[in-house]
C-alpha cells in the first residue's frame, strides 16, 4: 500500500494494487499472472478467457512458454474476439530490446500498430535508460520490485548527534564524522539552500524554512497531507535541485553552504572542544 | 530486539541492547556514546564518570575529540582510579588500522599490555578481513548497522511459482525464469542436498527432510524453538555447508541437483507446456 502511494506520488499513471488504487483513487492497470496461464490447459485458452473477462483493456503475458509465440497468440486472440479496446503485450522476461523488437513486428504486420508494448521483470532506473536509449519499441514499464525496495541505498545510517548541552553548543571532530553545534534551521531560496541556526534573525530574503514542527507532546500537529498535496509538493521539490545533481550516471553531489554565524559558531566550538581534549 | 537475537544465535559473544541482553539472557557490554563525552567540561571529567560507574569493566570511547590523545586521557584515567578490572579503549572512526598501532603502542609503553582495543565504525564482514589480515592490533569488533541491514541482499526477490493445477503439474518456460514442476522435497545427507518429488517413496538413505509444516488451519503447530536450539541448528547448518561456499571472496555458488523424478516429470512437463503455448 505504501509503494502504490508513494509511486502515484512521484508520477507512476497506474498500479496493479487493486486496493491501492480503491483507497487512493487510482488508476487501476495490468495484466494476468504467469499462474493464471499455466492454469489453463492452452495460452490461447487463458487468453481468450481473459479478453473476455477485460474486453477494453486487454494486455496480454506472453511470455510463459514462449515469447513470440506467445505474442503470435495474441494476435490470434484479437483477432478472432475482434477486440478494439486498449491492447497490449507484456514482456516479462529474457532480451526486452531483442523480444520488444520482435514482438513490434509482429503487431505492425497484422495491423495492430496501436497495439502497445509493456515490458517489466525486475527493472531499475538503469535498465530503463538503457532500453530508451537503445530505441527499444517499448510503450511502457512496470517497476515494482526496485520501487518498493531501496537496494541502491538500503539503509539511512542515522546517528544521534549531540548539539547542545546545558546551554552549551558542542560537536564532536571525529574523523569524518565531525558534527556542527548548535540548534539549526535550513533555508531553501532560489540560490539554493542554506543551513543557519535557528536563532539567526533571519533566513535569506526569499527563502522558506524546511524543518517545521510536525508533533507536540506526542501529538501530531495537523492532519496528513493528501496525496494531491503530497505530488504537488514532490514535483516542487523536485524542480529544485540543480540539474546536475539529477543525472542519472555521476549525479554531483550539493554541498548546502552554511551560515556566517553558524560557521563562527563551528570554529569556536571546535577550539573549545580541542580544549577539551585530554584533562 | 530482532538483531540482537540473531546477532546472538550466530555466534556474537555480546550486545549493547541493554533490553536484549535482558530478555534473551546476553552478555551486555559496550561503552559510552559520543554525546556523554560531550556532556562533560572535558574528556578526562567524562572518562573518570564512567569509570566510577563501571569500575570492573571500563571501555574509553577515544575519538571523541582526537584518538591519540582520548588514549592518553585513557591512561591517565586509568592510573588516577587505580583501576584493575577489564580495560579497554574503542575506536570509532578513521584510520583503524593506524591507530590501533598508536593506541596499541601508547597502551604497552603505559604498562597495560592487557587493555584491550575496540574497533567500530559502519565496519562490515569484508573490513573485518581487511584489518585483520593487515595484522592490526585490535582484540574485538563492534558490527551494529551492517549486521542490522541486508545492504548486500536488500530484498529477497521471492514469486508466487505455480507448480501444480487440478492434479496437473505444470511449470513457466520463461527464459531465465523457468520453473520445475510439482510438489517437491528437500532432503539433507552427507553427500549435500537433494530436490526431489514429495511423494518420491524416500528420500536419500542418510538424509532428513527439510520441509515440514509449521502452520495448520492458521495456528503454528509448535513453540518457536529457544534461542539455544536455535544457535545449535545455525552452527549444524552452517557446517553442513561446503567450505568453497563459505569463502568470504568469490564463493562458488551450490548447485543442488534434482532427483531423476523431478528431472523427468520437469522434461514432460516441459515437453507438455511448449504443446500449450499458442492454441
Amino acid at each position: 500500500m505504501a509503494v502504490a502511494r508513494a509511486s502515484a506520488m512521484v508520477g507512476f499513471v497506474a498500479t496493479s494494487n487493486v486496493e491501492g488504487a480503491r483507497r487512493y483513487g487510482l488508476t487501476v492497470a495490468g495484466t494476468m499472472a504467469h499462474s493464471f496461464v499455466e492454469a489453463f490447459a492452452s495460452e490461447r485458452e487463458a487468453f481468450v478467457a481473459f479478453a473476455e473477462d477485460h474486453p477494453n483493456r486487454t494486455t496480454f503475458l506472453v511470455d510463459t512458454y514462449d515469447t513470440l509465440s506467445g505474442v503470435r497468440t495474441a494476435i490470434d486472440t484479437i483477432r478472432a474476439l475482434d477486440l478494439a479496446g486498449r491492447l497490449g503485450i507484456r514482456l516479462d522476461s529474457g532480451d526486452l530490446d531483442a523480444l520488444a523488437r520482435g514482438a513490434r513486428s509482429l503487431l505492425d504486420d497484422a495491423g495492430l500498430p496501436h497495439a502497445r508494448i509493456f515490458a517489466s521483470g525486475g527493472l531499475d532506473e538503469h535498465e530503463v535508460h538503457e532500453l530508451v536509449q537503445a530505441g527499444a519499441p517499448v510503450d511502457a514499464f512496470g517497476v515494482g520490485t526496485q520501487l518498493g525496495v531501496s537496494a541502491d541505498a538500503p539503509y539511512v545510517d542515522s546517528v544521534y548527534k549531540l548539539t547542545e548541552y546545558a546551554g552549551r553548543p558542542v560537536l564532536k571532530l571525529s574523523a569524518g564524522k565531525a558534527s556542527a553545534p548548535g540548534r539549526k534551521q535550513v533555508w531553501r531560496g532560489q540560490a539554493g539552500d542554506l543551513i543557519a541556526l535557528r536563532d539567526e534573525r533571519s533566513g535569506p530574503p526569499d527563502g522558506a524554512p524546511l524543518l517545521e514542527p510536525v508533533m507536540r507532546g506526542g501529538h501530531r500537529l495537523a492532519d496528513a497531507p493528501s496525496l494531491a498535496d503530497a505530488r504537488e509538493r514532490f514535483h516542487a521539490d523536485l524542480a529544485a535541485v540543480p540539474t546536475k545533481a539529477l543525472r542519472l550516471m555521476h549525479p554531483e553531489h550539493v554541498v548546502v553552504p552554511k551560515s556566517e554565524a553558524l560557521q563562527a559558531l563551528t570554529e569556536r566550538t571546535s577550539a573549545d572542544a580541542r580544549g577539551r581534549s585530554g584533562g
